[in-house]
């Protein structure tokens, strides 16, 4: 995970063991801006305020959800003994930012609700532990399959409890009220910054350019890496004859985002022959997308952002083979 | 797997090389009842015994099927050449047992499914020992991991095959015939005994109260957790707003009486913090049992006791990131 | 992987540095029938090319997008710098062999099956590298599982895609038309056969009799225990009352074939308790085959060779743990 750069480095006082009271507050209000950001493998704060920005703009319980997630699990890892390394670059956060805006997606805003995402922040510490563990003698990454896993079974789990699932609110697919695969010129640009969006399950536009701007803040590659696997996701889907509703909406985009970022510089080092094998990768997210929603249909679960994980994780693991393309150090 | 301490030191005679064949036959004769006795992680044969009773309680099929299970489990172990530590602690008996006693229940009692339990336990002991070769660079025990797998895929396979569907009794849940949420003082404390008794698939309270008389024998500390436990998953079940019939049945308890007795001592060491996770471990099993069991109704499986291996194998592993948690020597 | 080996050493001029273009261009061209061969362990180019003779029998699309899938793969794992040892032997080829097969079998011979082979045999090729890279600790090879997860992603996500679903053949399994469980002769010899050639996803006996004819040109012992191993998935099937059609059409013998000819001598050694090993491991193989069957069909996936990968990895990973039974060399 090194990655991540902090983007100031820790004061001189603290090293030497002196109080240093202010810094360390400020330090630990900052885990939340970053763990919101990491959901984007940045650890730059004014990206993450940026995102929590956008999330509001999306909805107010989207930013509330997600900062009760966020804060709940970034405590809870501190509480459990995690390193702060970790928990300082909002590495034990994002995974409760996406439970929480998942969760109140799904289930509605409601007492309830908020009780589930503190309940799964928690539950998502402790399999983020177990997944470095797991993935650490094959140098990866547990990205956001903590969140996958949470999400996916308190969603399928939801309609076995009475006081959880009374006022859910449906989550159909854009293309079941508007059916047809003809791609409009309106469904494409705004597929395109949806794509950026659907990274936290918003889908619309201009949520998805408020996103784009965090990004460039903190990169001006990460930027640019994210709107062109955009657009990847985009064309697959539109060249498989994807129903033209869920492409505008952004469904076959933000796998491809995640995915393109990751390879892209971050986990992979950057050359020609490493691009080309991050667009092959965000391709291949993309297509994954549809096999994943059939899949998860049969059962009431939900896509989320399981192609990203599984296929992210296959290209990495796949790395030490390839003599051509090399980790990023 | 240290934590199984045999209770009787083997014989000096035996240690010398010298013959022996009057111990080794008993010996060999305790590890049935170890094997029972090991589904909840206990090695004492005199609660290996009372579980016999218990299941003989319960119904002549489960006790019949259940032994049938751990004496080829065992033997096959013996046969493909485990080493003796295993086989003597009862440790490649106990999926054995709940393979013979989950086939009994949804296949209901015949020739065909004696046939059925015999080949189960001999893949199950590959399973197990497939599993531990997976499992132990993370230390990770495979718990009734091979139990899961084995019946999962026989259960959800046997309606491709005339002669093994033949005659299968109808298992829905409690709840099918009497749905509704509010739970009475009856369904309460009953739940909380059978929720111990459901390790075994026994959904009677005196049947649990007996497998309690079990636990006492081998450990009080372990009898008081396995209450504590059964009565966290009732409360989670129950708070959530799970079906009363299914809550008590004990339904909701037995993933976290298994997850909690795992994490409280056995595998995880005793402390303040200790407990607390294990409590939520506790919890955790007891909500995942709900997902589960709407995912597996999809294609025709069941619940098992998948949530408490799951889960408890996530907190395991999550062990060595939290410096607050040890595990157990 | 050791088990495989060259039927040819390489030339002494290779060795030395010198110029080799014509041995080069033999050597790259016979990586494709190896490719073919590798389907069943084999790595005889005679093997592989009496089998695209098999394929072509079957149907001229099978032979085609067989073929197809096979360059690309090869041609993949070549440009992303695989070493030779492995591309030469055939290894990166055949899952991209299956992968041919199977996508024009489920979604029928047009130029869009076409793009999607050589789509999946790119990231066939990717999911081998990172699979070689998880399994290496347990020394474990690949199988074709990565041939069934991308068959199974694009089948399972085919429905969601217009372009792709149209025109996509029906393939109800031969008891759909033709119910009922009584075996005939012709559907018995015939089954033994078929067996066989549903490695390929073949179901005409005369196919299975050309693999046959293969297997026998690479190895007595292969071509015997491949026919044992059929009889074996006939016989498992038959007895717990399978349907006859299905029986007849082989869908209980492939598994056990490939199960039984990696267990035999391929990647266990040769002994009693091997060969015993190796014929519970096929009869597991067939078990297993309804189970996934019914678990696929819920979602609209099919069996593929899931079962043989799955029992395959637990018999070889089990193989520590037992002192009796030990890999090959």
């Amino acid at each position: 995970m090194g990655a991540f750069v902090p983007p100031a480095s820790p004061s001189g006082e603290s090293r030497t063991g002196r109080p240093a009271a202010a810094p360390r507050v400020k330090d630990a209000a900052l885990t939340i801006p970053r763990g919101v950001a990491q959901v984007d493998f940045q650890s730059n704060y004014w990206t993450g305020l940026i995102f929590v920005i956008a999330l509001f703009a999306g909805g107010w319980q989207f930013g509330v959800f997600g900062l009760l997630g966020t804060v709940t699990a970034t405590l809870t890892a501190h509480l459990l003994g995690v390193t702060w390394d970790r928990v300082s670059m909002g590495l034990e956060g994002f995974n409760g930012t996406l439970i929480g805006i998942g969760l109140v997606l799904y289930l509605g805003a409601s007492w309830m609700t908020a009780a589930l995402v503190v309940g799964g922040a928690v539950a998502g510490g402790v399999l983020t532990a177990a997944l470095n563990t797991v993935l650490k003698p094959y140098d990866l990454p547990t990205f956001t399959a903590p969140f996958c896993v949470v999400t996916t079974v308190v969603v399928i789990g939801a309609p076995a409890f009475e006081r959880v699932w009374a006022g859910h609110p449906d989550t159909p697919p854009p293309s079941a009220a508007d059916p047809g695969t003809a791609l409009s010129w309106h469904e494409f640009w705004q597929g395109w910054f949806s794509g950026i969006g659907q990274v936290f399950f918003q889908d619309e536009w201009y949520v998805g350019l408020i996103f784009l701007a965090g990004l460039a803040v903190a990169s001006r590659l990460v930027a640019a890496t994210a709107l062109a696997a955009s657009l990847i996701g985009l064309l697959v889907g539109w060249w498989f004859g994807a129903q033209a509703a869920d492409l505008g909406a952004g469904l076959y985009g933000y796998n491809a985002v995640l995915t393109g970022i990751a390879l892209t510089g971050t986990f992979v080092a950057l050359s020609r022959a490493g691009a080309a094998y991050a667009a092959v990768g965000a391709a291949t997210a993309a297509g994954l997308t549809a096999g994943l929603t059939v899949l998860f249909d049969a059962v009431g679960g939900h896509t989320l952002t399981w192609p990203f994980v599984l296929v992210t994780w296959v290209f990495l693991a796949a790395v030490p083979i390839f003599s051509r393309i090399r980790r990023a150090a």
